[in-house]
């Protein structure tokens, strides 16, 4: 598709949306909003818009629409699959000023709020109140809840709460026309025509922008216990993984990391108290959470029951807050660790969880193959296995032919496994042209089709999900 | 739109695919098919085909979609908004050879199901093996999974553990064009594109056939305590629903039923033992599970000092299975009871569950200003109420006529009250001339618009969901 390159018309009439003071045009502006945490992609929007009502957004899409501008939705720049990459450049629109919790709503335990607020302040605020919002994706410090809803992003507590998308009941948006909709009801239920909220949730920008996110909320849950188990063997610290499920225990984290990846981590956050034994190839981080401390001691037993069939070195229970802290700290910080290290690809592969072993193996075979280094870790309660792939001494041209060949085996093992690209990352930029693995023409044709209904001139994030040559 | 009539070289056409024994022209066979529990509403289909595998009926709506013939999917035939009526004849494509449970994946927590097996025979198999199937319709010992899926239905244990689409992982799909395809992958995260998974769920059949179905199950549950809560006001039990929540609880069921309902059930079923004084309004049957009974007791005992600030007679605790069976029993024959005693409509309004005190009490002025009853009950800790209108000795020329315009302004209260038509039954036939009230033009488009994507000859259960004049 050709796209609109923006004239001095077309900027004059967006300036007279948002204001002088609300568009940009400099370089330093569109580079800044040019990148997000994917690899080291820079792609600046021609003009950088930042809107401050959702009446503003409706009339720069009708003018976006009108001359076929590209309007790519910019949020906290931490995709790690590129979704928020202007990669036909056109409009940045930096969702910044929309940064209001707009109503706690304690008699519903819900929360109606802006796309900018940091995810981190929302489940603080809530927590204020008594409640309780579980997605906790690892870049929660920083990202935004309107990205998370974009990319249905995860974090460590889906395995027992679910992803974004489970909180999620209602979405104010603005299609490509520039009409403002709502897609569902502030209801926990709903049979009432076909899942619009759904439908916009993981749609990477590409179907309308989001104003308005209505959650649904929990009661705070109170304690916790948190455990760090070191594994002999990486394969079995997979295969624990299901084995702890099948004893009947739902923890409310288990996180796997291999060897390499908390030996940079611990390299690069300093303060992390941990000894690792020599021949331990990876750890478990296990939560365990519920209101009753006397549950959690003989949930944390039963865990301890089933991770003992394996060679295990001593467990560490964090005693403290600070402890608790501390690794919670270490395993968010991976993804930064092993890319300050190299320049580096990551994938998001995710399988029914019991399949965790087998891919594993299958990834350091298919890295054997192509020559290349992976670093695995994620949230293996859910089979989701971050694979840090590290470009360390690889020359160039090998780096560039050999690993997407690699990567395009590690998504085939991954589909064959039943499992599939993305499980919380979103397939943005970076994957678009891995699609066909996990699905057919027909398919992708449906989504086509979906895309089209929405978005009939192709406007919004251009570029993302769909291969190149769909 | 205008329909083809079948003719005998179409049936020749159909009876090459099925077999001469799966082909049905008889009267008796094609009323039976005609209805489902949705008032007294026959619609017989021209023709019923049993088909026995997705490629029959891949064959069957390749034919279908040449000759623009409507097909129907006919599951159980317990639904309440008449999404199996065959309205526009053609094809009743009744799925009750897909009846087999295809694998119970004990390594993922995982089943593949055919859509004909029965809810409470999967939840049974399931728990054999200490597995879990939360959702639990009323109609549960005769519904069948893949109407679950169709309608998205919910049931009494949603409020803690979600309906039918939280444990939808992916579908095997025949679609229009006989295309078959998988809408994701047995994942419990996916970001891989649209979510066509959540758009199938709740489609009523109008988007394609499922015939597999990927859920996601739950380690067994092995305790619960059940009390029957009466209150001297029914405003004050729909005010209690809320205050439980926020007392921090979380109950695995929260059911209200008005006294009149109650009052008709004790009538209509027999051997259930609850006496009912003078003066109560209205009752809640409240549901704590879990594994650890002293926690059970625990929280039953704070759900005491929630509902004893209310005026309440004295609680009933079910001291044994037959006692608990009893009122699930009691609760779940409501429908039934009603429906027995007079010519009915029955509507599923869901409002944020702090505002069914205010949905109740409106409901009752609009009876009183249109001349109706309503018996209201439901699934009140998902905000989700069932309205029973009763014809009783209401004019057949008022039932026809002033009866629509007080469901009209039952809908518009609920939507006002940021809710919605429908929390679990579906729009089906009989509630979509009112989509209009929960969506204006641009959403009914982009409804319209899917449906295009994925049936553009309109085959698929034809003049359900869309309003008439749309």
């Amino acid at each position: 598709m050709k796209y609109t390159i923006l004239n001095s018309e077309m900027i004059a009439q967006l300036e007279r949306i948002v204001g002088q003071s609300f568009l940009f045009l400099d370089q330093e502006t569109r580079n800044h909003y040019g990148h997000d945490e994917t690899e080291d992609y820079v792609f600046p929007p021609a003009v950088v818009l930042k809107p401050g009502t959702p009446e503003e957004i409706s009339a720069i899409l009708k003018v976006a629409n009108h001359y076929k501008i590209p309007v790519t939705a910019i949020g906290g720049r931490t995709g790690l699959s590129g979704g928020a990459l202007s990669v036909h450049q056109g409009i940045g629109l930096s969702m910044e000023r929309f940064d209001k919790i707009l109503h706690v709503d304690e008699q519903n335990l819900q929360v109606t709020v802006e796309p900018a607020v940091i995810t981190q302040v929302l489940r603080e605020i809530v927590s204020e109140k008594n409640l309780f919002y579980p997605p906790d994706p690892s870049s929660q410090g920083s990202c935004w809840i309107g990205g998370n809803v974009a990319e249905n992003a995860g974090g460590a507590r889906a395995v027992k709460y679910g992803v974004t998308k489970d909180y999620v009941l209602n979405l104010e948006v603005v299609l490509a026309n520039g009409e403002i909709i709502w897609t569902g009801a502030n209801t926990l239920k709903n049979s009432t025509g076909y899942n619009l909220t759904q439908l916009m949730v993981g749609s990477e920008g590409t179907l309308g922008i989001i104003t308005k996110i209505v959650m649904k909320l929990l009661p705070k849950v109170t304690n916790n216990i948190l455990m760090l188990v070191p594994f002999y063997s990486a394969k079995e610290a997979c295969e624990a993984v299901s084995a702890i499920f099948r004893a009947g225990i739902v923890p409310s984290a288990l996180e796997f990391m291999e060897r390499d990846a908390i030996d940079w981590t611990l390299k690069f956050v300093e303060g992390i108290n941990v000894q690792i034994n020599d021949g331990i190839q990876a750890h478990l981080l296990i939560e365990v959470d519920g209101n009753y401390p006397d549950i959690l001691f003989a949930e944390a037993e039963k865990i301890m029951g089933v991770v003992e069939q394996f060679q295990i070195d001593e467990v560490l229970f964090a005693d403290t807050e600070d402890q608790k802290n501390a690794l919670w700290k270490m395993r968010r910080a991976v993804g930064e660790a092993v890319k300050s290290n190299s320049i580096y690809k990551e994938e998001d592969t995710v399988v029914p969880r019991y399949e965790l072993p087998t891919l594993l193996e299958g990834i350091k075979t298919i890295g054997d193959k192509y020559g290349f280094k992976s670093i695995c870790y994620g949230h293996a309660g859910d089979g989701n296995l971050h694979v840090n792939i590290v470009k360390g001494t690889m020359s160039d041209s090998d780096w560039n032919t050999e690993i997407p060949k690699g990567i395009r085996e590690i998504f085939e093992l991954t589909v064959s496994l039943k499992g599939t690209l993305s499980g919380e990352h979103g397939i943005g930029f970076v994957q678009k042209n891995y699609m066909d693995i996990a699905f057919n023409t027909a398919q992708l044709q449906l989504m086509k089709g979906i895309k089209t209904v929405f978005d009939p001139n192709g406007i919004l994030n251009p570029g993302k999900i769909f291969p190149d040559n769909l």
